[in-house]
């Protein structure tokens, strides 16, 4: 079999876009990919300053290596979540990367700004790990766009597809008005986009593999009774029977702009000053509630 | 573990309903289901004549066994499809049903109407068989209608569930619009209803054994491939994870009204009268279809 683009031997078959590709022509295939969605949902120009959330996954690693190709002005945030055995990984991988490319960034450690690993945090809280972490991580990245033009993440299309299941399958519409490849910026909080969201989390494989990008292999072990995962697998399953299924239902909900995003009202949190659509943020409820019960438990 | 009606022992566990249930709570609660279900949406008032689609598999003998006992006139219609080791074994079930309940009901032969039976149709017209069998049913069900009030089918809550995923999935809008509990008659054609939409397949199967209701099992043999199966695989492996997902998701959709249904303009078919969206109706297209080929044939 001959690779469609360039009739070299193929190296592989991506089922769901009924390509068979060489391994240069898959990598060029993932750029041309991210160019034309950033260009399609007009998420950044050349000239803006890209703050790239990077975890050490294959997600968040080969988004920076495709925006740096491509040309942008990038610099990595990478935050220490403290989880042992799983952390120190992940940050030696996205440093290495980063050295090796002579690429700017910045690590977080969340001990040093909470006090506490994000295993000890969601054991003094009790709450779902994800939604926790999640909420932190979204906090601190914030905090450090306002440096920069936009925060880029690495939801890729499986991912947006089994958000977006879970959040038909339960009628979020909150979330669901929110759930588009760039979100408008506001005040001090600025613009976000997902690059990667039209490539398939198997193309993405693919790409880190043949430029030997090094990544956290697995999820993260805080993260393996997400719900998230469910809807994932059934995605998966209904991609395996009749291919191209994923990309569909996210391209048209995102053509037809289903959910309309409603102008949300925003004003300073009471206690740090940061745009939250509460008297006090999240965050600083976070940290008001983790200061209680550690003293309660001392 | 006691019924969490009348304290006996409980006789099967409904997850997705998080009910214990003996076996005649788990009765009277379908039957109750069933008479919400229709007050709700006012499918029909105990005046009316249903005419009831029965095809011998457990739901449609359900749903006729509870809306004769709640009180409703019911008619059946049966369709003799004419598959071999199938067709002969559905009728005798919905036969025997009737005749055992003393309900007035009718036999139609697709040999008779169109000269053959639906596998030797559709090895003619070489399209999927669910299609051409839908497409036969629903004619001949809404010619027989015409002295009814309405057409009552037994789609459950299992069936309604994949059948959104699928039209979500691929955004069918027009689908969408039509996927209600009754949707409403006009001109000739009466309106159609859903009485079991709120009934998960294991209440019903639970309730044809308790009331001793025999039915074929297992899918029809011409349908194996059909897609609508991988939907409900998919579903049923998130609802095993996450109990009430189908509920919620069927019962929030029907709630908000995502997709309005659009006025339809409906003429009669040039050649049966009957109305249409086209200038000939769908059946006489493939009546004349199958009369060419056969032709062709000879």
């Amino acid at each position: 079999m001959r690779c469609i683009r360039c009739g070299r031997n193929r190296e592989v078959y991506l089922k769901s876009y009924n390509a068979h590709l060489c391994r240069d022509c898959l990598i060029l295939c993932s750029q041309n990919r991210v160019r034309n969605t950033i260009d399609k949902f007009k998420m950044c120009s050349p000239k803006e300053n890209v703050l790239v959330a990077v975890s050490g996954g294959k997600d968040s690693l080969v988004l920076w290596d495709i925006l740096n190709e491509l040309g942008y002005n990038t610099f990595g945030i990478h935050i220490d979540l403290g989880i042992e055995g799983y952390s120190p990984l992940s940050k030696k991988l996205v440093v290495e990367f980063a050295e090796k490319r002579k690429l700017p960034y910045k690590v977080l450690d969340i001990r040093k700004v909470l006090g506490l690993g994000i295993e000890e945090i969601v054991s003094v809280l009790k709450r779902p790990a994800c939604r926790i972490c999640g909420l932190i991580k979204r906090y601190l990245i914030n905090l450090e766009a306002s440096r920069f033009d936009c925060v880029a993440t690495g939801h890729n299309l499986d991912d947006e597809a089994a958000a977006l299941l879970g959040n038909i399958l339960n009628w979020q519409e909150g979330f669901l008005s929110r759930q588009y490849p760039l979100l408008e910026g506001k005040g001090k909080l600025r613009k976000k986009i997902k690059p990667l969201c039209l490539n398939l989390e198997e193309e993405i494989r693919y790409y880190a593999d043949f430029r030997g990008i090094e990544y956290v292999k697995g999820p993260c072990p805080l993260s393996k009774k997400a719900t998230s995962s469910f809807y994932k697998e059934a995605m998966n399953s209904i991609e395996k029977k009749m291919p191209a299924t994923k990309i569909r239902f996210y391209k048209e909900f995102i053509k037809r702009r289903y959910f309309k995003r409603e102008e949300i009202d925003l004003s300073p949190c009471e206690v740090c000053g940061f745009p939250t659509t509460n008297k006090i943020c999240g965050f600083c409820r976070l940290k008001e509630e983790l200061n209680r019960k550690i003293k309660i438990a001392v």
